[in-house]
Protein backbone atom coordinates (compact mmCIF):
# COMPACT_ATOMS: atom_id res chain seq x y z
CA UNK A 1 0.00 0.00 0.00
CA UNK A 2 1.25 3.16 -1.36
CA UNK A 3 1.43 6.08 1.22
CA UNK A 4 -0.18 9.18 0.40
CA UNK A 5 2.02 12.14 1.99
CA UNK A 6 -1.47 14.52 0.91
CA UNK A 7 -3.46 12.75 3.35
CA UNK A 8 -6.68 14.82 4.21
CA UNK A 9 -6.50 15.21 7.92
CA UNK A 10 -10.08 14.42 9.18
CA UNK A 11 -11.96 10.85 8.57
CA UNK A 12 -13.99 12.19 6.36
CA UNK A 13 -13.91 9.78 3.39
CA UNK A 14 -12.66 11.08 -0.47
CA UNK A 15 -14.70 10.08 -3.08
CA UNK A 16 -15.09 9.75 -6.19
CA UNK A 17 -17.11 8.94 -9.59
CA UNK A 18 -16.51 7.05 -12.75
CA UNK A 19 -18.15 8.18 -16.10
CA UNK A 20 -17.36 5.29 -18.83
CA UNK A 21 -18.10 6.38 -21.81
CA UNK A 22 -18.29 4.20 -25.06
CA UNK A 23 -21.52 2.24 -26.78
CA UNK A 24 -19.38 -0.84 -26.83
CA UNK A 25 -19.36 -1.31 -23.22
CA UNK A 26 -23.46 -0.68 -23.22
CA UNK A 27 -24.17 -2.73 -26.30
CA UNK A 28 -22.46 -5.89 -24.51
CA UNK A 29 -20.41 -6.18 -27.23
CA UNK A 30 -17.11 -5.04 -24.69
CA UNK A 31 -16.59 -5.71 -21.49
CA UNK A 32 -15.61 -2.96 -18.92
CA UNK A 33 -12.19 -3.71 -17.82
CA UNK A 34 -11.15 -0.35 -16.18
CA UNK A 35 -13.38 -0.36 -13.77
CA UNK A 36 -11.78 -3.19 -11.06
CA UNK A 37 -8.64 -1.62 -11.49
CA UNK A 38 -9.32 2.34 -11.30
CA UNK A 39 -11.19 1.48 -8.28
CA UNK A 40 -8.23 -0.88 -6.51
CA UNK A 41 -5.67 1.38 -7.43
CA UNK A 42 -7.54 5.02 -6.55
CA UNK A 43 -8.22 3.21 -2.84
CA UNK A 44 -4.33 2.77 -2.62
CA UNK A 45 -4.38 6.42 -2.57
CA UNK A 46 -7.33 6.95 -0.39
CA UNK A 47 -10.04 7.58 -2.88
CA UNK A 48 -13.35 5.38 -2.98
CA UNK A 49 -15.39 5.17 -5.57
CA UNK A 50 -18.65 5.85 -5.28
CA UNK A 51 -20.51 5.84 -8.18
CA UNK A 52 -19.94 4.51 -11.43
CA UNK A 53 -21.91 5.81 -14.52
CA UNK A 54 -21.83 3.75 -18.31
CA UNK A 55 -23.05 6.58 -21.24
CA UNK A 56 -23.52 6.49 -24.87
CA UNK A 57 -20.91 8.63 -26.51
CA UNK A 58 -23.49 11.82 -26.93
CA UNK A 59 -22.53 15.14 -26.44
CA UNK A 60 -25.39 16.10 -24.46
CA UNK A 61 -25.52 13.39 -21.64
CA UNK A 62 -21.65 13.59 -20.94
CA UNK A 63 -21.86 17.05 -20.40
CA UNK A 64 -25.07 16.51 -17.96
CA UNK A 65 -23.34 13.62 -16.38
CA UNK A 66 -19.62 14.85 -15.72
CA UNK A 67 -22.03 18.26 -14.38
CA UNK A 68 -23.87 16.60 -11.78
CA UNK A 69 -20.93 13.99 -10.83
CA UNK A 70 -18.48 17.11 -10.31
CA UNK A 71 -20.74 18.46 -7.76
CA UNK A 72 -21.52 15.29 -5.98
CA UNK A 73 -18.03 13.58 -5.13
CA UNK A 74 -14.31 15.27 -5.08
CA UNK A 75 -13.24 13.25 -8.46
CA UNK A 76 -14.72 12.43 -11.24
CA UNK A 77 -12.65 9.72 -13.64
CA UNK A 78 -14.54 10.18 -17.10
CA UNK A 79 -12.91 6.86 -19.84
CA UNK A 80 -13.17 6.76 -23.24
CA UNK A 81 -13.92 8.58 -26.41
CA UNK A 82 -10.40 10.77 -26.87
CA UNK A 83 -8.93 9.31 -29.47
CA UNK A 84 -8.64 10.76 -33.17
CA UNK A 85 -12.03 9.62 -34.90
CA UNK A 86 -14.91 11.17 -35.42
CA UNK A 87 -16.86 9.32 -32.24
CA UNK A 88 -14.57 10.55 -30.24
CA UNK A 89 -16.27 13.27 -28.45
CA UNK A 90 -15.21 13.78 -25.09
CA UNK A 91 -12.66 16.17 -24.83
CA UNK A 92 -15.10 18.60 -26.63
CA UNK A 93 -18.03 17.98 -23.92
CA UNK A 94 -15.98 18.51 -21.34
CA UNK A 95 -14.66 21.69 -22.38
CA UNK A 96 -18.67 22.26 -22.90
CA UNK A 97 -19.40 20.80 -19.48
CA UNK A 98 -17.08 23.61 -18.02
CA UNK A 99 -18.27 26.09 -20.35
CA UNK A 100 -14.30 26.99 -21.54
CA UNK A 101 -12.97 26.42 -25.20
CA UNK A 102 -10.44 24.08 -26.41
CA UNK A 103 -7.93 24.56 -27.96
CA UNK A 104 -4.44 23.02 -29.08
CA UNK A 105 -2.37 22.63 -26.16
CA UNK A 106 1.45 23.26 -26.99
CA UNK A 107 3.16 20.80 -24.92
CA UNK A 108 0.23 17.69 -26.35
CA UNK A 109 1.49 18.56 -29.83
CA UNK A 110 5.14 18.22 -28.81
CA UNK A 111 4.54 14.94 -27.14
CA UNK A 112 2.85 13.95 -30.30
CA UNK A 113 5.22 15.45 -33.23
CA UNK A 114 8.21 13.13 -31.02
CA UNK A 115 6.02 10.12 -31.55
CA UNK A 116 4.64 10.65 -35.12
CA UNK A 117 7.15 12.69 -36.59
CA UNK A 118 6.30 16.44 -37.56
CA UNK A 119 5.16 15.42 -41.11
CA UNK A 120 3.21 12.50 -40.25
CA UNK A 121 0.99 14.82 -37.27
CA UNK A 122 -2.12 15.17 -39.47
CA UNK A 123 -5.54 16.54 -39.14
CA UNK A 124 -6.95 13.55 -36.96
CA UNK A 125 -3.96 13.24 -35.06
CA UNK A 126 -3.59 16.75 -33.94
CA UNK A 127 -7.63 16.05 -32.52
CA UNK A 128 -5.84 14.07 -29.32
CA UNK A 129 -3.77 17.22 -28.86
CA UNK A 130 -7.05 19.06 -28.00
CA UNK A 131 -7.69 20.02 -24.65
CA UNK A 132 -10.39 22.42 -22.24
CA UNK A 133 -8.41 25.97 -21.57
CA UNK A 134 -6.89 25.62 -18.21
CA UNK A 135 -6.81 21.96 -18.23
CA UNK A 136 -3.34 20.08 -16.96
CA UNK A 137 -1.53 17.29 -19.45
CA UNK A 138 -2.20 13.61 -17.98
CA UNK A 139 1.29 11.75 -18.63
CA UNK A 140 0.37 8.69 -21.28
CA UNK A 141 3.99 6.68 -21.32
CA UNK A 142 2.69 4.41 -23.70
CA UNK A 143 1.28 5.82 -26.51
CA UNK A 144 1.70 9.28 -25.75
CA UNK A 145 -1.45 10.82 -27.09
CA UNK A 146 -1.95 12.63 -23.28
CA UNK A 147 -5.23 12.94 -21.22
CA UNK A 148 -5.96 15.91 -19.03
CA UNK A 149 -7.63 17.09 -15.49
CA UNK A 150 -9.93 20.31 -15.48
CA UNK A 151 -10.70 21.25 -12.20
CA UNK A 152 -11.46 18.01 -10.06
CA UNK A 153 -12.34 15.59 -13.64
CA UNK A 154 -9.88 13.31 -14.95
CA UNK A 155 -10.19 12.31 -18.72
CA UNK A 156 -8.47 9.67 -19.34
CA UNK A 157 -8.50 6.78 -22.42
CA UNK A 158 -10.24 3.97 -22.85
CA UNK A 159 -8.10 1.52 -23.82
CA UNK A 160 -6.85 -0.73 -20.88
CA UNK A 161 -3.70 -0.69 -20.89
CA UNK A 162 -3.87 3.02 -21.54
CA UNK A 163 -5.97 3.84 -18.66
CA UNK A 164 -3.89 1.81 -16.39
CA UNK A 165 -0.77 3.97 -16.78
CA UNK A 166 -2.85 6.61 -17.10
CA UNK A 167 -4.01 6.14 -13.62
CA UNK A 168 -0.93 5.01 -12.06
CA UNK A 169 0.82 8.37 -13.32
CA UNK A 170 -1.93 10.64 -12.05
CA UNK A 171 -3.19 8.76 -8.68
CA UNK A 172 -0.10 9.54 -6.78
CA UNK A 173 -0.62 13.38 -7.33
CA UNK A 174 -4.21 13.16 -6.05
CA UNK A 175 -5.31 14.38 -2.58
CA UNK A 176 -6.69 11.22 -0.44
CA UNK A 177 -7.93 9.65 2.81
CA UNK A 178 -7.72 6.84 4.69
CA UNK A 179 -7.33 3.97 2.34
CA UNK A 180 -10.11 1.50 2.68
CA UNK A 181 -8.75 -1.99 4.33
CA UNK A 182 -10.66 -5.01 3.51
CA UNK A 183 -10.62 -9.10 5.00
CA UNK A 184 -12.95 -11.71 3.46
CA UNK A 185 -13.83 -14.73 5.66
CA UNK A 186 -15.51 -17.89 3.66
CA UNK A 187 -17.57 -20.02 4.96
CA UNK A 188 -19.54 -23.36 3.51
CA UNK A 189 -22.63 -22.14 5.02
CA UNK A 190 -25.84 -20.89 3.48
CA UNK A 191 -25.97 -17.27 3.58
CA UNK A 192 -29.80 -17.78 4.88
CA UNK A 193 -28.74 -19.75 8.22
CA UNK A 194 -25.57 -17.34 8.62
CA UNK A 195 -27.95 -13.71 8.59
CA UNK A 196 -29.08 -13.44 11.79
CA UNK A 197 -25.72 -14.10 13.55
CA UNK A 198 -23.72 -11.55 11.02
CA UNK A 199 -26.77 -8.82 11.55
CA UNK A 200 -25.67 -9.11 14.78
CA UNK A 201 -22.04 -8.66 14.75
CA UNK A 202 -22.42 -5.80 12.10
CA UNK A 203 -24.51 -3.72 14.76
CA UNK A 204 -21.50 -4.37 17.30
CA UNK A 205 -19.08 -2.54 14.74
CA UNK A 206 -20.86 0.48 13.28
CA UNK A 207 -17.53 1.82 11.58
CA UNK A 208 -16.90 -1.50 9.25
CA UNK A 209 -19.26 -2.84 6.69
CA UNK A 210 -19.93 -5.84 6.21
CA UNK A 211 -21.23 -7.66 3.07
CA UNK A 212 -22.29 -11.22 2.14
CA UNK A 213 -21.81 -12.41 -0.94
CA UNK A 214 -23.32 -15.77 -1.80
CA UNK A 215 -21.70 -18.32 -3.87
CA UNK A 216 -22.74 -21.81 -5.60
CA UNK A 217 -19.76 -24.12 -7.23
CA UNK A 218 -20.40 -27.75 -8.15
CA UNK A 219 -22.40 -28.66 -5.48
CA UNK A 220 -21.22 -26.91 -2.66
CA UNK A 221 -23.28 -23.29 -1.58
CA UNK A 222 -21.35 -21.24 0.58
CA UNK A 223 -20.98 -17.35 1.61
CA UNK A 224 -17.85 -14.63 1.43
CA UNK A 225 -18.25 -12.81 4.26
CA UNK A 226 -16.22 -9.31 3.30
CA UNK A 227 -15.48 -6.88 5.79
CA UNK A 228 -14.30 -2.82 4.73
CA UNK A 229 -12.86 -0.21 6.97
CA UNK A 230 -10.34 1.92 7.47
CA UNK A 231 -8.85 0.55 10.69
CA UNK A 232 -6.67 -2.82 10.78
CA UNK A 233 -7.18 -3.47 14.32
CA UNK A 234 -10.89 -3.82 14.71
CA UNK A 235 -11.15 -5.56 11.11
CA UNK A 236 -9.22 -7.99 12.79
CA UNK A 237 -11.79 -8.23 15.98
CA UNK A 238 -14.61 -8.62 13.13
CA UNK A 239 -12.89 -11.22 11.49
CA UNK A 240 -12.58 -13.09 14.92
CA UNK A 241 -16.07 -12.82 15.80
CA UNK A 242 -16.71 -14.04 12.48
CA UNK A 243 -15.02 -17.00 12.99
CA UNK A 244 -16.88 -17.68 16.13
CA UNK A 245 -19.94 -17.11 14.63
CA UNK A 246 -18.99 -19.72 12.15
CA UNK A 247 -17.56 -22.11 14.12
CA UNK A 248 -21.22 -21.84 16.41
CA UNK A 249 -23.23 -22.94 12.65
CA UNK A 250 -20.23 -26.54 12.92
CA UNK A 251 -18.66 -24.71 9.69
CA UNK A 252 -15.08 -24.28 9.62
CA UNK A 253 -13.82 -20.49 8.48
CA UNK A 254 -11.84 -20.47 4.97
CA UNK A 255 -9.18 -18.03 3.91
CA UNK A 256 -11.03 -18.36 0.32
CA UNK A 257 -13.47 -20.20 -1.46
CA UNK A 258 -12.32 -23.84 -2.24
CA UNK A 259 -11.69 -24.41 -6.10
CA UNK B 1 -31.99 -13.74 -33.14
CA UNK B 2 -35.12 -14.43 -31.39
CA UNK B 3 -38.07 -13.11 -33.05
CA UNK B 4 -40.69 -10.71 -30.98
CA UNK B 5 -44.14 -10.56 -31.42
CA UNK B 6 -44.61 -7.78 -28.99
CA UNK B 7 -42.26 -5.10 -30.82
CA UNK B 8 -43.52 -1.93 -31.26
CA UNK B 9 -44.87 -0.87 -34.48
CA UNK B 10 -43.07 2.20 -35.02
CA UNK B 11 -38.97 2.89 -34.79
CA UNK B 12 -38.28 4.68 -32.23
CA UNK B 13 -35.92 2.72 -30.01
CA UNK B 14 -37.11 1.14 -26.89
CA UNK B 15 -34.31 1.88 -23.75
CA UNK B 16 -33.57 0.65 -20.90
CA UNK B 17 -30.96 1.37 -17.97
CA UNK B 18 -29.53 -1.01 -15.16
CA UNK B 19 -28.47 -0.32 -12.01
CA UNK B 20 -25.85 -2.36 -10.34
CA UNK B 21 -26.05 -2.37 -6.50
CA UNK B 22 -23.61 -3.49 -4.69
CA UNK B 23 -20.20 -2.28 -2.52
CA UNK B 24 -18.17 -5.50 -3.76
CA UNK B 25 -18.34 -4.11 -7.63
CA UNK B 26 -17.29 -0.04 -6.67
CA UNK B 27 -15.05 -1.12 -4.62
CA UNK B 28 -13.28 -3.01 -7.06
CA UNK B 29 -13.06 -6.66 -5.36
CA UNK B 30 -15.63 -8.04 -7.86
CA UNK B 31 -15.52 -7.79 -11.68
CA UNK B 32 -19.15 -7.15 -12.80
CA UNK B 33 -20.27 -9.86 -15.36
CA UNK B 34 -23.62 -8.85 -15.74
CA UNK B 35 -24.13 -6.31 -17.78
CA UNK B 36 -22.62 -7.51 -20.51
CA UNK B 37 -24.90 -11.01 -20.17
CA UNK B 38 -27.52 -8.52 -19.93
CA UNK B 39 -27.04 -5.81 -22.52
CA UNK B 40 -26.55 -8.99 -25.29
CA UNK B 41 -30.07 -10.55 -24.69
CA UNK B 42 -32.07 -7.64 -23.91
CA UNK B 43 -31.04 -6.65 -27.38
CA UNK B 44 -32.06 -9.82 -28.55
CA UNK B 45 -35.57 -8.46 -27.88
CA UNK B 46 -35.59 -5.31 -29.11
CA UNK B 47 -34.42 -3.38 -25.51
CA UNK B 48 -31.19 -0.88 -26.15
CA UNK B 49 -29.06 -0.62 -23.21
CA UNK B 50 -28.89 3.44 -22.36
CA UNK B 51 -27.15 3.93 -19.61
CA UNK B 52 -25.70 2.07 -16.17
CA UNK B 53 -25.10 3.14 -12.93
CA UNK B 54 -23.50 1.09 -10.53
CA UNK B 55 -24.35 2.31 -6.94
CA UNK B 56 -23.66 1.36 -3.23
CA UNK B 57 -26.08 -0.32 -1.21
CA UNK B 58 -27.09 2.68 0.31
CA UNK B 59 -31.00 2.99 0.67
CA UNK B 60 -31.08 6.74 -0.44
CA UNK B 61 -28.88 5.91 -3.31
CA UNK B 62 -31.07 3.46 -4.83
CA UNK B 63 -34.69 5.45 -4.20
CA UNK B 64 -32.82 8.63 -6.21
CA UNK B 65 -31.50 6.45 -8.65
CA UNK B 66 -34.24 4.40 -9.58
CA UNK B 67 -36.94 7.30 -9.52
CA UNK B 68 -34.58 9.10 -12.07
CA UNK B 69 -34.00 6.26 -14.13
CA UNK B 70 -37.57 5.27 -14.83
CA UNK B 71 -38.65 8.27 -15.72
CA UNK B 72 -36.00 8.84 -18.31
CA UNK B 73 -36.02 4.76 -19.78
CA UNK B 74 -38.47 2.48 -21.08
CA UNK B 75 -37.02 -0.13 -18.44
CA UNK B 76 -35.02 0.00 -15.39
CA UNK B 77 -33.02 -3.07 -14.08
CA UNK B 78 -31.64 -3.65 -11.15
CA UNK B 79 -28.99 -6.40 -10.10
CA UNK B 80 -27.60 -7.16 -6.44
CA UNK B 81 -29.19 -6.98 -2.79
CA UNK B 82 -32.37 -9.52 -2.80
CA UNK B 83 -31.05 -12.22 -0.18
CA UNK B 84 -31.34 -12.72 2.68
CA UNK B 85 -28.82 -11.06 4.98
CA UNK B 86 -28.60 -7.60 6.62
CA UNK B 87 -26.81 -5.83 3.61
CA UNK B 88 -29.83 -6.93 1.15
CA UNK B 89 -31.86 -3.25 1.23
CA UNK B 90 -32.91 -3.64 -2.33
CA UNK B 91 -36.46 -4.53 -2.09
CA UNK B 92 -37.55 -2.64 0.31
CA UNK B 93 -35.56 0.64 -1.04
CA UNK B 94 -37.72 0.10 -4.41
CA UNK B 95 -40.93 -0.41 -2.46
CA UNK B 96 -40.24 3.30 -1.03
CA UNK B 97 -39.16 4.41 -4.56
CA UNK B 98 -42.44 3.46 -5.40
CA UNK B 99 -44.16 4.91 -2.00
CA UNK B 100 -45.71 1.63 -1.20
CA UNK B 101 -45.81 -1.17 1.36
CA UNK B 102 -43.63 -4.12 1.21
CA UNK B 103 -45.31 -7.84 2.67
CA UNK B 104 -44.38 -11.22 2.41
CA UNK B 105 -45.91 -12.39 -1.30
CA UNK B 106 -47.71 -15.93 -0.97
CA UNK B 107 -46.35 -17.29 -4.22
CA UNK B 108 -42.61 -16.44 -3.42
CA UNK B 109 -43.25 -17.75 0.15
CA UNK B 110 -44.49 -21.07 -1.26
CA UNK B 111 -41.77 -21.37 -3.38
CA UNK B 112 -39.24 -21.03 -0.58
CA UNK B 113 -41.28 -23.21 1.30
CA UNK B 114 -40.81 -26.11 -1.33
CA UNK B 115 -37.58 -25.22 -1.61
CA UNK B 116 -36.18 -25.17 2.14
CA UNK B 117 -38.98 -27.26 3.59
CA UNK B 118 -41.74 -25.36 5.68
CA UNK B 119 -39.68 -26.38 8.82
CA UNK B 120 -36.85 -24.39 7.47
CA UNK B 121 -37.82 -21.58 6.19
CA UNK B 122 -36.48 -19.02 8.78
CA UNK B 123 -36.87 -15.41 9.61
CA UNK B 124 -33.59 -14.76 7.39
CA UNK B 125 -35.37 -16.83 4.37
CA UNK B 126 -38.31 -15.33 4.51
CA UNK B 127 -37.01 -11.80 3.74
CA UNK B 128 -36.60 -12.97 0.34
CA UNK B 129 -40.19 -13.28 -0.02
CA UNK B 130 -40.83 -9.97 0.49
CA UNK B 131 -41.93 -7.79 -2.23
CA UNK B 132 -43.42 -4.49 -3.06
CA UNK B 133 -47.03 -4.26 -3.49
CA UNK B 134 -48.30 -4.48 -6.90
CA UNK B 135 -45.26 -6.17 -7.99
CA UNK B 136 -45.29 -9.90 -10.37
CA UNK B 137 -42.52 -12.20 -9.80
CA UNK B 138 -40.03 -13.05 -11.95
CA UNK B 139 -38.77 -16.97 -11.61
CA UNK B 140 -35.72 -17.85 -10.51
CA UNK B 141 -35.40 -21.62 -12.21
CA UNK B 142 -32.00 -21.92 -10.25
CA UNK B 143 -32.80 -21.19 -6.50
CA UNK B 144 -36.26 -20.28 -6.14
CA UNK B 145 -35.89 -17.11 -4.51
CA UNK B 146 -37.72 -14.42 -6.93
CA UNK B 147 -36.86 -11.50 -8.72
CA UNK B 148 -39.78 -9.18 -8.95
CA UNK B 149 -41.10 -6.30 -11.76
CA UNK B 150 -43.09 -2.88 -10.48
CA UNK B 151 -43.96 -0.54 -13.38
CA UNK B 152 -41.29 -0.53 -15.86
CA UNK B 153 -38.44 -1.63 -12.94
CA UNK B 154 -37.38 -5.08 -13.07
CA UNK B 155 -35.42 -6.37 -10.02
CA UNK B 156 -32.93 -9.00 -10.04
CA UNK B 157 -30.37 -10.83 -8.17
CA UNK B 158 -26.41 -10.22 -8.71
CA UNK B 159 -24.90 -13.40 -8.65
CA UNK B 160 -24.38 -13.89 -12.37
CA UNK B 161 -25.90 -17.22 -13.17
CA UNK B 162 -29.10 -16.25 -11.03
CA UNK B 163 -29.13 -13.46 -12.83
CA UNK B 164 -28.86 -14.89 -16.35
CA UNK B 165 -31.50 -17.24 -15.64
CA UNK B 166 -34.05 -14.37 -14.19
CA UNK B 167 -33.59 -12.35 -17.43
CA UNK B 168 -33.71 -15.28 -19.36
CA UNK B 169 -37.07 -15.96 -17.99
CA UNK B 170 -38.53 -12.27 -18.24
CA UNK B 171 -37.08 -11.21 -21.14
CA UNK B 172 -39.48 -12.64 -23.78
CA UNK B 173 -42.65 -11.02 -21.95
CA UNK B 174 -41.43 -7.55 -22.71
CA UNK B 175 -42.40 -5.05 -25.38
CA UNK B 176 -39.42 -4.36 -27.27
CA UNK B 177 -38.39 -2.42 -30.70
CA UNK B 178 -36.09 -3.62 -33.92
CA UNK B 179 -32.59 -4.93 -32.44
CA UNK B 180 -29.88 -3.27 -33.44
CA UNK B 181 -27.67 -5.15 -35.50
CA UNK B 182 -23.88 -5.25 -35.45
CA UNK B 183 -20.95 -5.91 -37.55
CA UNK B 184 -17.25 -5.35 -37.26
CA UNK B 185 -14.45 -4.84 -39.62
CA UNK B 186 -10.78 -5.03 -38.64
CA UNK B 187 -7.80 -3.33 -40.39
CA UNK B 188 -4.57 -3.11 -39.33
CA UNK B 189 -4.10 0.50 -39.48
CA UNK B 190 -3.87 3.18 -37.24
CA UNK B 191 -7.30 5.27 -35.90
CA UNK B 192 -5.59 8.13 -37.08
CA UNK B 193 -4.74 7.52 -40.49
CA UNK B 194 -8.47 5.96 -41.14
CA UNK B 195 -10.27 8.59 -39.27
CA UNK B 196 -11.12 11.37 -41.79
CA UNK B 197 -12.38 8.32 -44.47
CA UNK B 198 -14.16 6.90 -41.55
CA UNK B 199 -15.81 10.18 -40.99
CA UNK B 200 -16.64 10.23 -44.57
CA UNK B 201 -18.53 7.44 -44.04
CA UNK B 202 -20.47 8.18 -41.63
CA UNK B 203 -21.66 11.31 -42.51
CA UNK B 204 -23.03 9.36 -45.33
CA UNK B 205 -25.16 6.91 -43.38
CA UNK B 206 -26.87 8.64 -40.90
CA UNK B 207 -29.21 5.42 -39.47
CA UNK B 208 -25.72 3.67 -38.76
CA UNK B 209 -23.67 4.38 -35.85
CA UNK B 210 -20.10 3.81 -36.64
CA UNK B 211 -17.56 3.34 -33.63
CA UNK B 212 -13.71 2.75 -34.08
CA UNK B 213 -11.88 1.10 -30.93
CA UNK B 214 -8.11 0.78 -31.42
CA UNK B 215 -6.11 -2.08 -30.18
CA UNK B 216 -2.61 -2.65 -29.51
CA UNK B 217 -1.46 -6.43 -29.78
CA UNK B 218 2.33 -7.67 -29.46
CA UNK B 219 3.55 -5.37 -32.16
CA UNK B 220 0.41 -4.91 -33.80
CA UNK B 221 -1.41 -1.63 -33.68
CA UNK B 222 -4.79 -1.54 -35.80
CA UNK B 223 -8.82 -0.95 -35.35
CA UNK B 224 -11.83 -2.24 -35.17
CA UNK B 225 -14.62 -0.57 -36.59
CA UNK B 226 -17.73 -1.59 -35.12
CA UNK B 227 -20.92 -0.96 -37.28
CA UNK B 228 -24.34 -0.60 -35.48
CA UNK B 229 -28.00 -0.15 -36.83
CA UNK B 230 -31.47 -1.90 -37.56
CA UNK B 231 -30.98 -2.50 -41.12
CA UNK B 232 -29.16 -5.47 -42.50
CA UNK B 233 -28.82 -4.45 -46.20
CA UNK B 234 -27.26 -0.50 -45.24
CA UNK B 235 -24.97 -1.69 -42.48
CA UNK B 236 -23.52 -4.48 -45.34
CA UNK B 237 -23.24 -1.30 -47.81
CA UNK B 238 -21.40 0.42 -45.16
CA UNK B 239 -19.35 -2.88 -44.33
CA UNK B 240 -18.92 -2.88 -48.31
CA UNK B 241 -17.45 0.74 -47.96
CA UNK B 242 -15.28 0.20 -45.55
CA UNK B 243 -13.51 -2.50 -47.04
CA UNK B 244 -12.74 -0.04 -50.03
CA UNK B 245 -11.17 2.34 -47.80
CA UNK B 246 -9.51 -0.04 -45.50
CA UNK B 247 -7.67 -1.16 -48.92
CA UNK B 248 -7.31 2.57 -50.12
CA UNK B 249 -4.80 2.96 -47.37
CA UNK B 250 -2.93 0.15 -48.61
CA UNK B 251 -4.20 -3.31 -45.70
CA UNK B 252 -6.56 -5.85 -46.48
CA UNK B 253 -9.80 -6.05 -44.18
CA UNK B 254 -10.05 -8.69 -41.54
CA UNK B 255 -13.60 -10.42 -39.96
CA UNK B 256 -11.49 -9.94 -36.82
CA UNK B 257 -8.60 -8.87 -34.94
CA UNK B 258 -5.63 -11.56 -35.59
CA UNK B 259 -4.33 -13.66 -32.13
Amino acid sequence: MAENPKSTSNDEPVTAAMVIIGNEILSGRTQDANLAYAATRLNDFGIQMAEVRVIPDVEDTIIKTVNELREKFHYVFTTGGIGPTHDDITAESIAKAFGVPIAIDPMARALLEEHYGVDNLTEARLRMARVPEGAVLIDNPLSRAPGFQIGNVLVMAGVPIVMKSMIDSVAPRLIGGKPVLSRTVTALVRESDIAVGLENVQDKYSSVEIGSYPFFRKNMVGSNLVMRGTDADVLEQVVEDLKVLIRDLGAEPLDEPPV
